[in-house]
């Protein structure tokens, strides 16, 4: 049986050295002890110590150098356990926001009787008392790096507990028939069967929906949670860094005119209508014989598969034939199942006024899309339609999918990245693809390669139970293996743990948290 | 008449994004009604208000979103004007650290009726509110921005009101003695003195005297607050940067074998015993032709003037006339009187056995000491005293004094900057140039340059008055300087302000402070 932590741990919560203030955290039974042993407060005796504060009120206090000469005013807020963020007594110290005075509080904490605090050790206490559980705990660290609404969103979500109560229930139902079956084991003689194999059939199937349906969400929960990858792609010198550039408003790629130059992809996020786009630049695809490059290349290819959005960058200025084997190669390389191709007709600012319009603005683009633009939109569907016979592995999709499909999967779009023409309609165009993640939905959304993994165990072990049914096989082992399901699905909110999981999580959390 | 201000300000405290929670400040005669705008409390109406909660309390509630959805759990802290940091009603909202909440909140809280707080805000409606005096509340940026013990102690001292106390005795006597010369003025034609001219006379003289002292200190009060400006110099490729790569421990400086690699400065700091020191490595000294270096190297000799240390790096392995000729270029740009001259004989890693002993440890640089270290300090002691007939300038001074002054103001120590020999010899030296900064002295010392004009004008218009005296001016003369003298003491604590100086002083604060 747990019986609470006998030490006291601390740590700032904030950044030291950074703006205004400093908040220095302690937790533990001495917490309030350490406190006043640090900290004289204002008011002497006759305003009392902090440990003899009410939870929830502050004190205005100096904390003085072991010499006796003043370190800093501060602000001590007193919690008491069990209202407070870890469950036990808590104090939080605000000081200036210097380094060296919070280096100094810390020392002197310590020498009070405090120890510094582990990465989510504060979190790791709070889960531990039972002010949330694990998925609850592992949402604190998603929320606090939480960038954009959705991110925040399915984090929020997840701090709520509505992920746990959806567990929660599916458990409740599995441990009700379980225990049901496992009753039979006693009776298993006569035979009797006290849990309904219909009910239980048609549980276990809702219950593989349920979880399929949760497992699901992981591609688009982890989209949401490190950003929605982007990969740019195209040949050498079509202008892919420029373009990665005029989309992050800053100079972050190297831009020159000599082929090659982006050798190592380059990542960088940026926020379209509130969903996150990781973007990946990409060395260009030519042939080359030089190594370092043709890893890059290499490299290229296998970001591309893993991107949910694949930009292709061609050059209109090049001729026809040589665009036609750039889209080849693409269409060879996409899954059009799975990712969504946007085909970027770039340097719209080189062709003749007469194709270009009279003007660069985004209105005079317009008149384009009756006339050049769709020329090279029929141009690219035909020369797609003319390579087909030769390009294999995903484009036989396509094939057999033919126009309609193709022509919802592929957008096409004619900009300049040098002077930003098309761009807004490119990140419109963007955040269109993701209208499931920047809807406010209520969707429970997997975030967690954890989670997913143990949902998986969950749904394989649930399979074998629904297989073994239909082979009639003995009470025992079906309870076994629903047992294992629960244990999975346990795992996720912590009701099973054992200290190497829980080391695994709270170790990626900040210190201070 | 000042009646406080009537709009509520609010801005973040801590950096948003970073850390385990953000604390997010609000301060005005609106700021528990925007905070009850922003914050649902736990426990709904029956709990009350934050604006009913009594001062130094804390409540727990949740942000919602305008759409209904939670946005963040959060504890609020609540003050009530006038025992709050600004004077003002305040409260502080701690939220989870991700960036997307801090902004959320932000807007909720102006969408509730706070304006964003521009930098020092807080801090000049505590002072505006008669918080603080201008020297603490220009202490409090000091002290966040405190690196180390020495300026933490400076700057603590002066927030808490140390500096301010002295200006307002010298103040309050000089006001007593202007009172009654001023009394004086109307019994003018009667020739009556009631201020004793003696009295004013020793008066004027102390407070002088005080003035200077408190200005003398703004050297030693500069090099706290900034760090003490430690040039390094010397020919090129003798290991220079070498050497500030192995103070610091890392890689900073560009290191090469070729001549000349290093042509900006490069600036660094180091805390050695508490005390901070700021090394400034420098172009090597050698004949070029090359523009940008000649600037690089012109500019090494500007910074050997401002520095309080000059560590003079020799190549112990080059010929005698070599460093005969760099040791006088030194001493021809080192102050004695205002600087301290370290000159390290560096490269001892490639003396032969036989000079640097058996090993390269610093027990066996002993014997050096004894010989080959001697005979070499002798050899630059004679160096000097035959070439000093050709130096000019400071080193003048050098001859007049002699040896005895020379021999405490030069340090000569044997170093490998390459396999780190001698270095701790050099920190030590070091530390000990700045024995008056570390010593835990109570002495006031100015570290701003507004206070070090202000007391040069109040000391130039105290002269005149002295002079006034002696040359018999009339009492309305002498008053009007002595007014003046007043005026720019009382500039200091901010008795005397204008919104230009104010705006000034508050521009360089951190936004929430």
């Amino acid at each position: 049986m747990y019986i609470g932590y006998d030490d006291t741990i601390c740590a700032p919560a904030t950044v030291p050295g950074t703006g205004a203030i400093t908040v220095i955290r302690i937790s533990g039974p001495k917490a309030l002890d350490v406190a006043d042993r640090v900290v004289t407060c204002a008011g002497g005796a006759a305003a009392g110590t902090i440990a003899s504060a009410p939870g929830y009120t502050i004190r205005f206090g100096t904390i003085f150098e072991t010499g006796g000469k003043p370190l800093d005013d501060v602000l001590v807020s007193i919690f008491r356990a069990p209202h407070s963020y870890t469950g036990e007594d808590s104090a939080e110290i605000s000081c200036h926001a210097s380094k060296y005075i919070a280096d100094r509080i810390m020392q002197l904490l310590i020498a009070a009787g405090a120890r510094s605090a582990e990465p989510g050790e504060f979190t790791r206490r709070a889960f531990i008392n039972g002010k949330m559980d694990l998925a609850q705990a592992e949402a604190v660290a998603d929320l606090i790096a939480s960038q954009n609404a959705a991110a925040h969103r399915v984090a929020i979500s997840q701090l709520k507990g509505g992920f746990s109560k959806e567990l929660k229930k599916m458990r409740e139902r599995m441990l009700h028939i379980v225990s049901l079956m496992e009753l039979e084991l006693d009776f298993s003689e006569e035979d009797v069967h006290f849990a309904d194999r219909e009910e239980l059939n048609s549980l276990l199937k809702a219950s593989i929906r349920h979880i399929s349906t949760l497992m699901e969400s992981f591609r688009l929960g982890n989209a949401i949670k490190n950003g929605v990858p982007v990969a740019i792609v195209g040949a050498t010198n079509t202008g892919k860094s420029t373009l990665l550039n005029a989309l992050l408003g800053e100079e972050r790629a190297i831009v020159s005119d000599i082929h090659g130059t982006t050798r190592d992809t380059v990542e960088e996020t940026l926020n379209i209508d509130g969903v996150l786009f990781r973007f990946i630049d990409t060395a260009g695809f030519r042939q080359t014989d030089e190594t370092v490059e043709k890893i890059g290349i290499e490299r290229s290819w296998r970001k591309l598969r893993e991107a949910d959005v694949v930009l292709s960058v061609l050059d209109v200025t090049r001729p026809q034939e040589e665009l036609a084997a750039a889209v080849n190669d693409i269409l060879m390389n996409v899954d059009m199942r799975q990712q969504k191709l946007i085909v970027l007709l770039n340097k719209s600012d080189l062709l003749p006024e007469s194709a270009s319009g009279t003007g660069s603005s985004e209105q005079n683009l317009q008149p384009l899309t009756d006339n050049k633009n769709v020329s090279i939109k029929n141009f690219i569907v035909s020369l797609i339609e003319e390579h087909n016979i030769r390009v294999l592995g995903n484009f036989q999709w396509y094939k057999a999918h033919a126009n309609e499909e193709f022509k919802g999967a592929v957008e096409l779009i004619l900009i300049s990245a040098k002077n930003g023409d098309g761009l807004d309609r490119l990140k419109a165009l963007l955040a269109a693809t993701q209208k499931d993640i920047s809807a406010d939905s209520d969707t429970t959304l997997i975030t967690n390669i954890r989670h997913y993994e143990a949902l998986a165990n969950a749904r394989d072990a649930l399979s074998r139970v629904l297989r073994g049914i239909s082979d009639a096989l003995p009470t025992d082992l079906l309870t076994q293996d629903i047992r294992e399901a629960l244990h999975h699905l346990g795992s996720i909110v912590g009701e099973i743990s054992t200290d190497e999981v829980l080391g695994n999580i709270f170790r990626n959390f900040c210190i201070g948290k």
